[in-house]
This record gives C-alpha cells, sequence and structure tokens, in this order.
C-alpha cells in the first residue's frame, strides 16, 4: 500500500520549493497534477527538468475553468465528476505505490487538490506538503511588507460580488486578492470605493521569469490568471 | 560592497526552509538573529547544524518582549533605538561582505526584520527570500484546508481589543489569529461571542518536533509564543 503525497511549490521560481518538496519531486515515480486542457500547467511548469527519467505522468485536465459560470449547476456538477474520478484512479494507483500530486503554492490555501483530500484522507494515506504561498511571493515582489504590528490581514477573491468585496476592503488594514483575471473592473471598482485604489499593487506571474510589478492604476487591458492585488498595512512601526 | 540577505526560513521544520535558504545559509560567512535574551532564538534554532564552520554569530537581543506593554511609549523607544542601532551596526558589517538575517516563516509577514528593512534598503542591497508561513504550516497540521471557493480569509493578532476581535471572527469565513501568549483568555472570549469558540483549532510550535494540535475547547492553562489559532473556512466544495 503506497501514500498520496501532495507536495505544495511554492509561487513558481522552483528555487522557491522546500527542500522536502525538492526532494519528493526528485525521487518520484508518478506524479499528477492539475491544468487547463491544452497548457502545461503551472505546477508542472515548475517542475521542469527535475523529475527523474522514467517518471509516469498523470495531467488532470479540468472539464471546465472559466467557460460556465461557477454559479452554474452544470459547473458543480462536472467538476464534482472530475474529481470523484481522479479520487478513484489515485486511490487504485497508490495500492501498488506513493504518487507525489503537484500543486502550486500552498496546497490547502485555496488549492484544487484540496477536492481530492477530502475524497481520499479517509481511504488511502495521504500527507500534504505545505509551500510558499503565491500571495507571500508577491508582496516579497513589492519590495514592501505587507503587515505589521497589529494590522488585519483580509485575503478576498475578486470572484465575490462587488458590494461585498468593497466592504472587505474598507475595512480591512492590509489586503491581498486574488483570482483576479476578468474580475479586474468589478475590483476596480470596489477599491476605487472603498478609497484605496490608489494604493493597490498588482503582482503578475510573481517570483516566476515574466514577473511585473505595477502599481494597480497604471494597468490598462487585461491581466493573466496569475495576478495578485495587494494594498499593505501601516501598522505601527517603532 | 557586499549585500544584506534577509533568508525566510520557514515555520519550523528545517525540511520545510526553501532550497534557496537552504543554500544561502550554507555558505554563510556572517548571519544575524533576533532572540530574547537568554534564549537561543527560533530562527537561530531552525539552522541548527546548517551553519558552515567559522561563520560569525550576530544574535540581537530585543531589549523588551513582553515585560512593558507595547502601548507604553517607553516600549516604542526602547525598540526604536535597539532597531536604529542594528541597523547602523549591519550598514558597517555590509560594507565588506554579505550578511544574512535569518527569520522564521515568511520575513515580510508580520516579521521583525522588516524594521531593519525600512531604515536600510535605501542605504545598502538588501534582498529578501520569502518563506512558508507559520499559519501554512499550522493549518496544514490540523489536516484539515483553511479557506475554500470564495471564502475570505482574516488574520488578527491576539494583542487587539476584544470587541474589534471578536466583530472580525464574526465577519470572516476562515480565521487565523497569531500572537496569543497571554491574549488567550480575551481571545476565548472573543469567539465565545461570535460563536466559534467550538470550531477553533489551536496549534503550538507547529511543524516542529514538539508540535501539538488541539481543539481550542480542550487546552487548560498557558500556551506558548508560537500558537497560532484557526478557524477552517466552509465555502463551495464540488
Ligand atoms: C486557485 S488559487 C491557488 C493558490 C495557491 N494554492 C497558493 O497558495 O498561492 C489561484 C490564484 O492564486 C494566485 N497566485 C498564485 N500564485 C501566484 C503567483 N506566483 N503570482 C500571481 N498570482 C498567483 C492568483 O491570484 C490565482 O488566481
Ligand atoms: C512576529 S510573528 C512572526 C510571523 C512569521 N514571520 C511568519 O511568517 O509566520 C510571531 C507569531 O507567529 C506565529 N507563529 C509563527 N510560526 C509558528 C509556528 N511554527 N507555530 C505556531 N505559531 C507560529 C505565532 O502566533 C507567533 O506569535
Amino acid at each position: 500500500m503506497g501514500k498520496l503525497v501532495c507536495v505544495g511549490l511554492g509561487p513558481g521560481d522552483p528555487d522557491l520549493m522546500s527542500v522536502r518538496a525538492h526532494r519528493l519531486v526528485g525521487a518520484a515515480r508518478h506524479v499528477a497534477y492539475f491544468r487547463k486542457k491544452g497548457r502545461m500547467g503551472q505546477a508542472r511548469r515548475i517542475v521542469e527538468g527535475l523529475l527523474p527519467d522514467g517518471v509516469t505522468e498523470y495531467p488532470m485536465d479540468y472539464p471546465v475553468t472559466v467557460e460556465i459560470p461557477f454559479t452554474d449547476p452544470e459547473y458543480n456538477r462536472l467538476l464534482s465528476e472530475f474529481y470523484d474520478d481522479w479520487a478513484e484512479r489515485l486511490a487504485m494507483l497508490c495500492q501498488g505505490q506513493d504518487v507525489i500530486v503537484l500543486c502550486e503554492g500552498d496546497p490547502f490555501f485555496y488549492g484544487s487538490f484540496m477536492h481530492l483530500y477530502t475524497r481520499l484522507k479517509d481511504r488511502i494515506p495521504v500527507e500534504v506538503v505545505p509551500g510558499i504561498t503565491g500571495m507571500s511571493g508577491c508582496w516579497t515582489a513589492t519590495g514592501a511588507p505587507i503587515t505589521w504590528g497589529d494590522d488585519v490581514l483580509t485575503v478576498a477573491m475578486a470572484t465575490l460580488p462587488e458590494a461585498d468585496l468593497a466592504a472587505r476592503i474598507a475595512q480591512t488594514d492590509a489586503l491581498v486578492v486574488m483570482k483576479i483575471g476578468r474580475n479586474l473592473p468589478k475590483l476596480t471598482r470596489a477599491l476605487q470605493s472603498a478609497g484605496k485604489f490608489g494604493d493597490a499593487w498588482i503582482v503578475t506571474h510573481g517570483t516566476m521569469d515574466n514577473q511585473t510589478v505595477r502599481r494597480l492604476d497604471e494597468v490598462t487591458g487585461e491581466v493573466p490568471y496569475f495576478s495578485i492585488v495587494v494594498v499593505h498595512g501601516q501598522g505601527r512601526r517603532p
């Protein structure tokens, strides 16, 4: 009986994966990872050049990403089936050997692996290796600390309704917003209505080769899926 | 002219430091780290056995930790002087060579190094290596994901006034509370008044050899400085 090990790979720069992640990836025999159909997948990209010869790869292609709104019951049905299916396949695979699941960032922080985890944790041995989150990579890239003293940090998804976003932004000291993409116009309005648009920074592809760091008010046009908006806290600093 | 490199070491388990951190620590000639006077210091403990022979160590002993309330102007004055002083010494030291500052967790997330950073960033070259936060280590240790779907995560310090804490706890989906120590009774009341005491977990010394993971309502007595309370989000899960 093998086990399933989900390895957090950090924000993107392979040098930022943990020593344990690096060792597990370098000794892997079977690796699975999520990706958008037709793409390489961010987790897979991080380990490029690190997988040993002869490894077997199991790309898990999402049946849907942004083609259907996530409020549509069909979205839920398709994803639920997809996770059931892969949970089954990974459980079988683990009968004979260890399987590594590659995840960007920290797996238990808004990660897709969590949906396999809940399905499998009582059936087979599952281990999770935490990783540096995308947001840590991104705020470090801005060159300014995110939280000081008693600052409250709020992490919110740009998929929230505009009024919710605006209220959260108004109430917090420090802010991180993820899952931006096509929600950027809505997020912009929410930041404006909370009076914080001018203080917001956006990092795209944080710690990767194509990283960009800009003030949000300098952005024109679309932003990629790997984008994080931050507003730095201004708390106590002796 | 050398540079100052602040290295995030992750939550405690040396195996969870990044590949880059591991390489920098293993090649260090001069390392500085914060500690409470008379203690080894958590950052220093993480690298035990990894520092090369002949390294020079610069322990930076806090002039005060909990002996004076942080609301006392004297607290601020003492710390401000302490950071000024060490900023000066590190700037001098960096004239001739690189100096590594060791920090637990992620340096830009409520870290003491931030106070040296603001004093030095325009005077000498400073680099920061992000790390796995203590909270990632702790929620992974609970064996349950922290945030799902559109969950809002709030990170708050237990040093906040009780009413503020209670309001923050009531409003969020997922919660992380840090800097607990002697604020545990206040945090307990705030969680109770927000109706979430029964859902709270506490992890002490997350990922370290002496890690404990308990439901908060099972705790009697004091908790150590390295304690984090989490309430897991319950968001969308296909
Ligand atoms: C499904 S969440 C996964 C988060 C991941 N588990 C973590 O710990 O960072 C995906 C979102 O993470 C954010 N993200 C993760 N890594 C990033 C990076 N390196 N640069 C910018 N955004 C990133 C983006 O906002 C993206 O929409
Ligand atoms: C000054 S903050 C430093 C946070 C650190 N920079 C980080 O990224 O986690 C100190 C607080 O972090 C929390 N903490 C950090 N690491 C921890 C661990 N391994 N276990 C429990 N608590 C931890 C505790 O709440 C502690 O009071």
